[in-house]
């Protein structure tokens, strides 16, 4: 049976998993690096970087479940790139670079649809206008029987959530208080009720909370 | 040097310290008692409480180190209880009951002071009408080179907060979504700078964030 999962989201103390004012060069605002941090200091973010080092520990186990069985992802435009509305350059193909490091079919929901983009590396982009459930349709396909992970932003995320599409949500609560950005819990009251909820602080002061559909 | 301590103050993941509609009968509103529930199990909370029994381990230890040193407290008056405006009734005296388990002198805050009352087992309501720090004065004084505590409820404890006031902040993240209610973390932007700051998770699936000034 194939479940639809997020991983590695991180959110501050207040709630909030990005922050404000979200630019090509500032893609969480004001919160800067301080919610990936963790992440970033494991060897599994390093390697998707194609780059040695980081860290081993449970963090690094963790970060480096969000590939395993994964057959398809779907993200949120502010995921894939900065532009709004219509698309004006189709030749800059996304914040992921030439080899993007999810290597399956990447469905972006977009209310402006264009072609298709192959990328190297098995990654393929695909613009869709449609409702959580159509879009978790088209991967599901595409994911051939495969795991669909919904990548995110937190707005994406917090929809599929709403539709209670999600079997497998995990979480890092990050001991900052950011004050302001994108809240992730708005409209979930209750949420804990349909998961089996586990929590974990590791030594880099972060809590990883797994929501698991029983 | 004396300090001034927050405890057992328990958050939702979605930062919300107390629920929506309290009342004499639900002084945690709709989130009922999720939120201290992990307190209430521990032999500290149930010692409080002329109980036997409760658990033994971190938790407790963590939520028995609330009374350690504490030569007077500060709350808000919802604390003290649910009455507003005018005091009409003097007779009653809070939902601790004759003997609360403060044992020091309380100071509640309220915009109309009456005289102070003086219960069983040392602890003595003085209600004043003061700023964070006027009241910090006063409780100072009266812990006599103890430490004071500020013992919520949120609104209390973010006003001391925001006048950095505090030096050392425990609170307890339990793994809910509530949705509505009192925001324990509005104005506080950038909290942590000011602290050291641990986590760590229990068995009971809460996680302990401590903010030690340096």
């Amino acid at each position: 049976m194939s479940r639809v999962r997020v991983h590695n989201l991180s959110v501050s103390l207040d709630g909030f998993a990005t922050g404000e004012g979200q630019s090509l060069d500032a893609p969480f605002g004001h919160a800067g690096l301080r919610l990936p941090a963790w992440f970033f200091a494991t060897r599994s973010f390093r390697q998707m970087q194609g780059e040695a080092g980081g860290s081993t520990g449970v963090d690094d186990a963790v970060a480096g479940a969000w590939g395993t069985d994964i057959g398809a992802e779907i993200m949120g435009r502010n995921k894939f790139g900065p532009q709004r509305g219509p698309w004006e350059d189709h030749e800059w193909n996304g914040w992921w670079g030439p080899n993007p490091p999810f290597h399956t079919p990447v469905f972006v929901l977009t209310h402006h649809p264009r072609p298709s983009v192959e990328m190297e590396g098995g990654t393929t982009f695909h613009f869709i206008d449609a409702t959580p459930q159509e879009a978790l349709r088209q991967a599901s396909e595409a994911a051939a029987g495969l795991d669909v992970r919904i990548g995110g932003g937190p707005t994406t995320v917090r929809q599929f959530l709403a539709e209670d599409l999600v079997d497998h949500l995990h979480v890092v609560v990050v001991p900052i208080v950011l004050g302001r950005g994108e809240r992730l819990w708005g409209g979930l009251e209750g949420l804990e009720g349909r998961f089996d909820v586990e929590s974990v602080t590791t030594p880099s002061g972060v809590t990883h909370v797994t929501f698991t559909r029983p």
